[in-house]
């Protein structure tokens, strides 16, 4: 069952080590098959070194595992909601990784100081606020999802323009059209994250690109006119 | 004699320097046999690439030498004093991992600033006083493991739920259920130091994580309502 | 065509992953006949774990693909400026290196605060200004170009003594007799930013070093009275 | 002629890359063999990857080269000098690893921040001033090592005690009893930096460790006393 779509969620799951964005288990990757609403995430606490394709579990959008006998990943619920809340996007990874977790615990939006930032990220990464104390005692990982949408939606912001977010005293989640780009926002996410605190301690009165860079950026990678890359693999 | 113990023990001493947490030989692990009151550690200065299994010494709980020609690490008297008042643990780990050494010598507390910390310590990682000239002068190794018990002692600290101190001027200790969960813990404290610091280099001002939060992680990943990982390996 | 200098300016590409310097497709280097008016330069977004020397594109100084079917850098207009107004020069390389980012992000020179510094870069690294909206909207890349030449004759710099150069917003660029030379000076320009970030960090009043110093280390390794190194081997 | 001292000196050389302390060819490595008056030091400009132990160059204590046809590390004179006012060792070091740097261009001491510091170096490490300009036009680099001296005899600090030093603009020299503990100890010194500078980041206001712990330390591992390690290889 979805064979292909388990190989390709395996693939970013592993991705996530080898770039260093997780430690033990802290990460999990998944990706969706829209036509059949269903999704594949990664067994919850299973080390990555002993992972495999058939290990993935298979969830609807109801909440219920179609398939497998591992547990998911304590964090599907989050996942859950973000497929159900943002159509376009078809994978997503949560991890732990060490500049995205700093930016979240110290509450911050990450700002887009550079054209680095400006190539994936069109505008500041947000940083969605802490749950509430009934939002923490109730479905604590499907609220999660819900303030991350809030999030989006109250500050007009296109998750596709933006596929990136920081929780508030926990870490990031990123997305993309499948879980390899979702993955590779990752990485990305990581990078600027880095860049942007060393930007505030070389001076501390930094101020982002200017708009018209964020935007040039932006739209050299992205949308009809852009012009990075080669024609059949732009991104 | 304790042929099992003894390869968890060096198991345990070898992630060590693979995680990074070791420069040299400045670190060891041990376990103890509760059931027979002997405890496994590292001898004293002995690189990584040179230990063998049956290298490692064999003490009881009196701070004597049970076997083994080589003398145990210099550490050994202070991970007698917490095997002695810290009944529910089964493995101790010493490390001079950068960050948390860092933060041993700043004189601090490492703050809970989000869930990575607090998934695994719930509350403040303490940092554990100085030691007076006279304990200095005295059985130093001793002393050093009774200050960390009056470390948690006097602040009311449950060694289970925070398994990690820091010692003033000098370095931190984990500890677990056996030696392969304390070496854990290092790698968990040393990345958690090193998130804490740059979440204050962003922000200075920043918060810890809200308590509810904290209890919240905790419990997901510890004791009878746990729901994180598989059923048979949780934690 | 020019299969030697695509087989160096392959290297050179190479390099940049090899020493950390580039993340997924974020670097391109080139170098240039100066006899027959051709420069090669990495094709636009191809990873460099499947790049060939045969997929090196070749190009003018008018800014003409001479060869290669896959579409150029997006850079290769900020390659040509570059040629065509600093002749002395035989290759150039840009990245988004970690730290050479930040001070361009930042927007400061990097100052010369010592002698790893002054062994290749007489004087601060200089940061070019940012783009006007004109020039943003208009040809970008060319436009980056001619704004890192401003930088150097309105300030009076020899891109000769100061081979790096870091743009506003944006990150580093640096170049060399040849392509070989211009990677090199991407490292040494990488740990130089990352030196000199943390001598602010431990004194947020250093002083650049004494011009004296300056001059004998850049003057030990260039020019007639060079003495570092072997007499067939200086650089 | 002295192919064990080679050996030696060429695997101290070695292990400069090796451990991260080097980029290029900024480092160097020298032993010496008291009887005969004669030390051997890497020669100039040489890549690590094509050192071999008979490039290695020999000089006596005059600053002539007794063997070799390679010039010698422009460092040679420094390293004579060390040799010549400190009678007590055998093996130095000079590299411009990134935290030590950092501190030498700060211009500040290395405080003695916690055990890993003491363990090796007694005290702070000692910040040697900048050159004079005339120091700096006559023998530059046998200058360098004349302030080093200056630096131990003015400050009354023994240089078997504190083995290492920073030079202001410049980066680090250390020792040792040979060429391979003056290695190891470049590598505890590059981390003590990195501690320290992370240690005034968490708590600008931080005090040096107490002097008693200090002392501790470094008679645990040092003198007649010390029972750090076996009893075969203290140190």
């Amino acid at each position: 069952m979805l064979e292909e779509l388990k190989r390709e969620v395996y693939e970013a799951n592993m991705e996530l080590p080898r770039r260093g964005l997780v430690t033990f288990t802290w990460g999990n990757a998944s990706g969706i098959d829209r036509g059949r609403g269903l999704f594949v995430i990664k067994p919850s606490g299973v080390e990555y070194e002993a992972l495999r394709p058939e290990d993935l579990v298979v969830m609807d959008l109801e909440g219920k595992q179609a398939e497998g006998t591992l547990r998911p990943s304590s964090d599907a619920r989050t996942h859950l909601e973000l497929y159900r809340e943002f159509p376009d996007i078809g994978g997503i990874v949560h991890t732990h990784s060490t500049h995205a977790v700093a930016w979240a615990q110290a509450g911050r939006d990450i700002p887009a100081y550079g054209t680095t930032h400006a190539d994936y990220f069109h505008g500041p990464v947000p940083c969605a606020r802490n749950l509430t104390a009934e939002e923490i005692d109730g479905d604590y990982e499907a609220n999660t999802g819900r303030v991350i949408v809030e999030t989006f939606r109250t500050r007009g912001i296109n998750p596709v323009h933006v596929p990136a977010v920081i929780c508030r005293s926990h870490g990031p989640f990123t997305w993309g059209r499948d879980a390899a780009q979702a993955a590779y926002h990752s990485v990305v996410l990581e990078e600027v994250a880095k860049m942007a605190m060393f930007t505030e301690l070389i001076h501390p009165e930094a101020e982002p690109a200017p708009r018209r860079i964020q935007d040039r950026h932006f739209l050299r990678k992205h949308g009809p006119n852009a012009y990075y890359g080669q024609k059949e693999s732009r991104g």
